[in-house]
């Protein structure tokens, strides 16, 4: 089967069992988010993310606002990734009963919630509670595309086509390996950029309605579980491989310095880290970052390019190609 | 305050806390559903619930596919009390990394699922999967009400309507006794139809969708938390008291004879006993069961008034009235 994971597996045969479908919705299970279209053909989409602690997050490491905060970006970036605008969100929280600060918490993780409405904008119109074991976040985010324009989907692209990343990554990854090195407080401040990236990342929806306006992005998704995974799956959806090229720029002298001090590789960390929640985007030649409105998409750049010469993803180092496998994260 | 709850109590609370509104969405938090009106007035419902392992089902006690079942049926009956039609669902799910069967019971679980999508013929249209520390679903369910007619609400009964419930309440609560006296294996056949109301509930979505058309009927919420706490929730969102009036016809003899070998009080789970997705209405005196099209008015019957003379719930056995305190779940 090929597929770019075991948890890709899994979804595939779980949609096999799912037999009922609908004229109303023209993608189901298998994009970042799901596309309903409506009578006056607006689109509405739809996406839902889980944040479990001790899997997404550790409460000894970020605030309740800053989980808060968070859980909402992982759905707002699964939202940019489609070209559209936040619109509305319902929240399931599941909480431990025995947190004696409980109700302290909730309204916290809350305070998170609406700081990220507060910034684009949108209600929470739902929701559910329910204690447990351990604190579950669960968000369904509703966004919305006008009728004069379009989704952007993982497939749609081409043998040929360039692939895009809407800036740097590795950061959250570094990030992490801060926070279990040092914890929060005793990060060294020349680092405290990587941490901030980790606790509070900023997910693309500005950029993400720019490219849809733009004919030569043929598909995109979000970068939530790195790259070697997530060009792997936007090849693969597109029954293509991707050739990666990076250059020494995408690697700070910071970034460098921090992978010496912890004994890892920073490379690794470009490729492999997740909850980047940056932007991947196929294009044709013809696609000029700096036509795109607003200043997000200078930071824009070209990592690769899509073949229908070999399947997977390969590296190419200017010598050779080596194939590259996936570290990202996996549930199963 | 004078909330139904401290969980209703804890609602409010959040709701002030969540600042951004939207013209687009009449109902926000507080009813069953959202409701979303599109451009062309077609109405969109949104509701979400969890089920936790332990606190709403056990594994031993259900299939997972009748756990996936009754987790789509807690969702469609927030839908049937709104009175729309299912439309679509999004579905979270967490689970133990270490069971030993776990694909199996992930596909089961989603066997389930697909067993009521393919009886009200609506399609799961996306979701995430995670591990965690047990089993946790939970589910995101769209509905329709097409522009020429109307969603009912929490909202809208008036003093001296009339309460009225969908049919015999109890037989869930009853079923759980019977499972935690006997296990599914044990339970005596004479009393498995209990187990079976709670293993395999009905939503009331023919119900909903027939009474939505029905002017009489003022306002409408679903039963899932128990008469006693849903019927004063209707009360005090409606600014009113309600006195409850059941006749003997109410418990059936197996649920006396249960009782008795259970050295339970029936009439406790009549009005006490949740996860019943039983419909609780108000509607002026007009209104008549046999006017509706279909047989499941049939099962109707007046349970109560509504009054502007006293708040909270009352129960008039015929010759006083005693207030009746809430035991139905909460979570905090």
């Amino acid at each position: 089967m090929n597929h770019p994971s075991t948890e890709h597996e899994l979804i595939s045969e779980l949609k096999s069992l799912l037999q009922i479908h609908s004229p109303r919705y023209e993608i189901e299970i298998g994009d970042d988010a799901a596309v309903r279209r409506g009578n006056n053909s607006d689109q509405i989409i739809l996406t839902t993310d889980l944040c479990v602690q001790d899997v997404h997050f550790k409460t000894e490491w970020m605030t309740f606002r800053e989980i808060g905060y968070k859980a909402m970006v992982t759905n707002l970036s699964d939202c940019a990734s489609m070209g559209a605008s936040p619109e509305s969100a319902l929240i399931q929280l599941v909480f431990p009963k025995n947190d004696p600060a409980l109700l302290e918490h909730i309204i916290q993780l809350y305070q998170g919630f609406n700081d990220a409405c507060a910034r684009w904008d949108f209600p929470v119109i739902g929701g559910d509670l329910s204690c447990g074991n351990s604190w579950i976040i669960g968000i369904t985010l509703l966004g919305h595309v006008p009728s004069h324009s379009r989704t952007l989907r993982r497939s749609g692209a081409q043998a040929g086509d360039c692939l895009w990343v809407s800036g740097e990554t590795g950061k959250s990854l570094a990030g992490l390996h801060c926070l279990q090195k040092w914890g929060r407080k005793h990060t060294p401040d020349k680092f405290k950029s990587f941490v901030d990236s980790h606790v509070r990342p900023e997910p693309q929806i500005g950029l993400g309605i720019a490219l849809r306006e733009n004919v030569a992005i043929h598909a995109m998704m979000d970068l939530s579980d790195g790259i070697a995974k997530d060009a792997r799956t936007i090849g693969y959806e597109n029954g293509l491989g991707v050739i990666l090229k990076f250059d020494s720029s995408h690697i700070s002298p910071l970034m460098i310095e921090l992978g010496e001090i912890l004994d890892s590789n920073p490379f690794e960390w470009v490729i492999q880290g997740g909850e980047e929640y940056e932007l991947l985007f196929a294009s044709s030649d013809s696609f000029n970052p700096g036509s795109v409105p607003g200043d997000t998409a200078r930071r824009c750049k070209c990592i690769g390019t899509f073949t229908k010469e070999r399947k997977g993803l390969w590296y190419h180092d200017g010598y050779s190609l080596t194939e590259v496998h996936t570290k990202g994260w996996n549930h199963l």
